[in-house]
């Protein structure tokens, strides 16, 4: 199936079936029903079922699907059975906290060198690395196998650094500004951006 | 409405239309079409008269939105016409990135106080604020109006954390560790969770 005849909604939905996957896993369980899944996810078996059948047939009906040809299979199609070096560009206070998050090498995600355009910046250190100019960001392209890009700096600065990654072959983009960027076609964008969480919470709150 | 009649889809959309109004407005616009707001969010025009009709009816057929009425009446709908205090907790790294981010304030979510479960760090200086033991955790919640909890602890404890929050009153929750928390029915949790966005961007970047 090409990736494009997959709704982005059910994309984003497999990261989490694989970590209730692994958590059944870890409980002990090798053959798991949709009906288990959707527990983990509150979502509905019916629901799962649907999104899965996008990628076909993993599971004989009424027997349930075993687990880790499940959960190998939904690595494959997410591409998570390789490694992704990723840069980063921005090493101020939150940058820092990236670099130094211990959640994301596990998952394959590697950040292999760290940027900032501000001369201060440049050849200072970084937990390991030491911060380069954004005139060498083709190298991590070229050389060290980057295709992914996180941005960590201030939101007016944001576009112009998105930009820069792209022009320099850039093709997924992390961005933790609180934009919503400009990127051309096929590049992807995965935007972290807490406010918007909160102003999607205070509906649920108002009225209590 | 009542909000529980709202799927939950629409109202994430929500702060994005805001975002676009804002926009819109500093260019200007005084009168604004779902064409308008649908090319700022690549979404279709039809998507947008639909999420919007979830709450009445805004503009008159083929006329537009009055703008400025329209934003009003989006931030009344999210509860947005009010402050919103938070605490944090968890002041590692990632918590004081959060609490020097300029963002959240002009937004209406303003960081109150901070707390931390470990010794070493109660009683020290965060920004502006000493950090709090978590058995205070109430005094925010009574007497400062604190209904929002920011977490920021090590998925280890970030459970555990969540409990109290609950248990001492607190209705939502914006949560870093990259974990899936439990929570009792009510209770609103939005998790900022970058391997979720980067597990969900390889499946369009493994076939380059």
């Amino acid at each position: 199936m090409q990736s494009s005849e997959v709704p982005e909604v059910v994309v984003l939905r497999l990261p989490l079936y694989i970590r209730a996957l692994l958590q059944l896993q870890r409980e002990g369980v090798e053959v798991v029903s949709s009906q288990q899944i959707g527990e983990r996810l509150h979502m509905t078996p019916a629901q799962i079922r649907k999104d899965l059948s996008y990628f076909g047939k993993f599971g004989k009906q009424g027997r349930g699907y075993c687990l880790r040809v499940l959960l190998d299979e939904l690595r494959d199609i997410l591409g998570l059975t390789t490694d992704w070096p990723a840069c980063l560009v921005g090493v101020g206070r939150l940058g820092r906290a990236i670099i130094n998050y211990t959640g994301f090498a596990p998952e394959g995600f590697t950040i292999v060198a760290a940027f900032d355009s501000s001369d201060d910046q440049v050849g200072t250190s970084v937990g390991e690395f030491t911060v380069r100019p954004m005139r060498e960001l083709a190298d991590a392209v070229n050389n060290m196998g980057v295709s992914i890009g996180i941005v960590a700096v201030p939101s007016e600065q944001a576009q112009t650094v998105i930009d820069q990654l792209v022009d320099n072959g850039i093709k997924g983009i992390l961005n933790y500004a609180p934009i919503a960027p400009y990127v051309p076609e096929g590049i992807v964008v995965r935007n972290i951006d807490p406010v918007l969480s909160l102003q999607s919470m205070t509906f649920y709150l108002k009225d209590r």
